[in-house]
């Protein structure tokens, strides 16, 4: 099995053999007017043809054609429209074919079943993906990012998976690696005249070169937590006692985006989020309005009651009435303590009933919104923060954020191996230790697209994640 | 708007306005790796291509173009495949394109919420398959063919709506329609040249002609029963006294086809089937095994007890115990009383335990099976029963059989026109009744596939069945 571009891996032998031809329910399933199975390998239009009421072998790539689709004892099965597609303009990069039938089980059962009948094998999950990252067509990160995309329910997640799967982040990634190797082989020719110690690189050009890397790298790292966010939905916790209005609230952010709601039940049970949408992102408001609260919570301030909100959550809202002023302070004192102990989240003070208050926080480090949830007053300035702590420090329409912990795993490692090359770039330690550590960096940086040796296991468990016909 | 071929009837506005350009996914909903949304209409390739990476207006009819589609605000949405057919070689026969884009809810929505923005409408359920039918691309049965060849769920429930949806059915009309049209020319023929007297038909072949036309409509409308057993399932009860081994040849009959077999939970509540495929032909066995038996049931003979299940059941089969001799003839009478109050009905003795047990049936005027549900003896000859009492007179694989109860009900008052118009025959009466029992006899037959004037009414109930995207 020859690979193409520089795709350069060892592979099982049971997990792809590339030399057979597939095929797979592509569409969902259940009721519908139009299923399609999709057909992979070099038999493709030798197998169909031998099914169709068309000869399709002489035909042109990218045409469509209708007919009869017949099982091996030459019974009708369905009228069906048949695509083709040459090898290396398809999207496995082999030759291929939709078949579109009518979306019966029975049908999609009776064909699929005929074209194994006829030499086809049922996919893999993800081995239609996974031929077109082995035929070169796409790359590791771009195969991920099907699987993103079509798992993806608001806006940012789509745009993060289709930038991804158009390979914006296969070229980035791409451009830091040609400058490692630049600097990789530079190194190494210095190790090759090493007796002579002859230096071809100019030092502090090659310093300059690791930390600008280093940095690009970082960031792309610290994205993850954002792209991470947009993928799964940022979790945000209303904290506060009884009556200071979280319902309301919930029921006001909720009620404003009311065409992109949905109940979503967590995977806890007892958990129940609800999902809002602001600006593309989507915002989970985990369990708040929904706990009924006892009276001793009162006492506690909600703090024993909302730990586990407030642990799960990327932004805490930590709710305070406007009409009961001498408790305010208190909220300030508990919400600071909060962002003492979670320094990683953004915690926001909201002073709520400000329609039937002239009370207003006058020093407080936190940010804070003084709303009222009733009437609907200050709720657009609120949320807006949700988007800001969410986006701080990146460009959406223009950075490279990262969604996929597998790449941000590798990003991790290979900041650590940059980290160390600049630490012994800047001790002078022996150019054989720096090139190691340069290669190791490399090396982290090449699994995310695949670009050198994959491990199989890592491959396994990608493309299993995928649905059958993809 | 002119309709091509004869399908000449009067269309409500409301439901057609076949100059604007529809669009729906027609890919069931649910999680996949492909969906596929389907457009149609004179726009097509206009309002496609301003949204598309690659201008369509030029592209031959069925070939296939891979581009970016992107919003109104030229935000990328998604890497699509799109198929475009020209104006009379599509599906709907009309310029139309189908969309293959990734099944992600998200993806799908905003192609279809751009396509509408663009000028499509949203597609009402079974709008595009109307199409078809304005067009001239099918007629009425074979449109209703489709909605059937997507629910089927046996080999013969697709058999029979494949032969439909090819014509088989409609081709058949056509050529007894013909023979009446002959007739009903001849005898206004006689009618324009009545005053003169003068007899240009044979009226012993008219009477051979119309008698032979009533027979062939009588036998497509008998096939109903077993058309409708096939789409629906033919319903089974097995009746008894208790321990003589109903739920044993339940678990036989399912095991044997275990592979196929699935629970259905009845519309009727505490009514569970159980399904079995035999020779493609779906059986439903009710609500059989499951119920807790009492104590008076033994006495009663499970009489009473059964009778619901009797009134549902085209085939009943009622147990006796070969252990038990003293007792079979009971079973005898009481299942030819059942056959005598539902002459309808097949009724099958089934005497169980034949293992243990050398007794036999020595004279009975129904149909009896010596069996062993236990060791599984007689079985196959049991099931084979079912299959040829349900296709009695038929030949599957050659003759028609009419599945939809709106063809039933044209095809019998076809019957009662053709009866009457024979009747006028042979009673000599005028000609000008014959003329017009025969005009009834052929509007009634034209109703089934749309050859002449079809109630808008008709047409509503017929395609708002279907789901949208068809």
């Amino acid at each position: 099995m020859k690979l193409k571009s520089d795709n350069l891996f060892y592979l099982c032998n049971s997990m792809i053999q590339a030399d057979d031809t597939i095929c797979a329910l592509a569409t969902p399933n259940g009721v519908g007017a139009i299923a399609m199975i999709r057909v992979s390998g070099k038999a493709t239009r030798h197998i169909i043809s031998s099914n169709f009421s068309k000869e399709l072998e002489a035909c042109s790539s990218h045409t469509v054609h209708f007919g009869y689709f017949k099982s091996l004892t030459e019974d009708l099965i369905d009228e069906v429209l048949i695509s083709v597609f040459d090898h290396g303009k398809s999207f496995t990069g082999e030759e291929s074919a939709e078949i579109t039938c009518h979306a019966s089980p029975y049908i999609q059962q009776q064909i699929i079943q005929t074209l194994i009948d006829s030499g086809c094998r049922l996919a893999e999950p993800g081995e239609f993906t996974m031929r077109a990252f082995i035929n070169g067509k796409l790359d590791l990160s771009q195969a991920e990012a099907v699987a993103d995309l079509i798992a993806s329910q608001s806006k940012s997640a789509h745009d993060l998976a289709l930038k991804q799967l158009r390979g914006g982040f296969s070229s980035e990634l791409r451009e830091v690696r040609e400058k490692l190797i630049q600097f990789a082989s530079l190194v190494e020719l210095e190790l090759d005249f090493s007796e002579e110690d002859v230096e071809f690189a100019d030092r502090s050009e090659l310093k300059q070169l690791v930390s600008d890397t280093l940095d690009h790298i970082s960031s792309l790292a610290k994205s993850f937590e954002l792209g991470n966010a947009i993928k799964n939905g940022v979790p945000v916790a209303i904290v506060g006692a009884p009556n200071t209005g979280k319902s309301t609230l919930l029921n006001q952010l909720l009620g404003e985006e009311r065409a992109i709601v949905s109940n979503i039940a967590g995977t806890t049970r007892d958990v129940i989020e609800e999902v809002i949408n602001i600006e593309g992102i989507q915002f989970r408001l985990i369990d708040t309005a929904g706990i009924r609260e006892g009276a001793e919570e009162i006492e506690a301030m909600g703090i024993e009651r909302s730990k586990e909100k407030i642990i799960q959550a990327s932004i805490v809202l930590c709710m305070a009435d406007a009409t009961i002023p001498e408790k305010v302070d208190d909220v300030i004192e508990w919400a600071t303590e909060i962002q003492i102990q979670h320094p990683d989240k953004k915690v926001i003070i909201v002073l709520n009933k400000c329609d039937v208050s002239t009370f207003s926080i006058e020093k407080c480090d936190l940010p804070y919104f003084a709303i009222s949830a009733k009437v609907g007053q200050g709720l657009s300035e609120l949320t807006q923060t949700f988007v800001s702590a969410m986006t701080e420090g990146f460009d959406l329409s223009q950075d490279t954020i990262v969604s996929n912990a597998r790449h941000y795993e590798a990003l991790r490692l290979t900041e650590e191996a940059l980290k160390k090359t600049k630490e012994g770039l800047e001790e002078g330690i022996s150019r054989d230790f720096i090139a190691m550590d340069i290669r190791t960096a490399m090396r982290h940086l090449g699994n995310i697209t695949g670009q050198i040796d994959v491990d199989t296991d890592i491959l396994g468990s990608i493309f299993s994640k995928f649905c059958i016909g993809k």
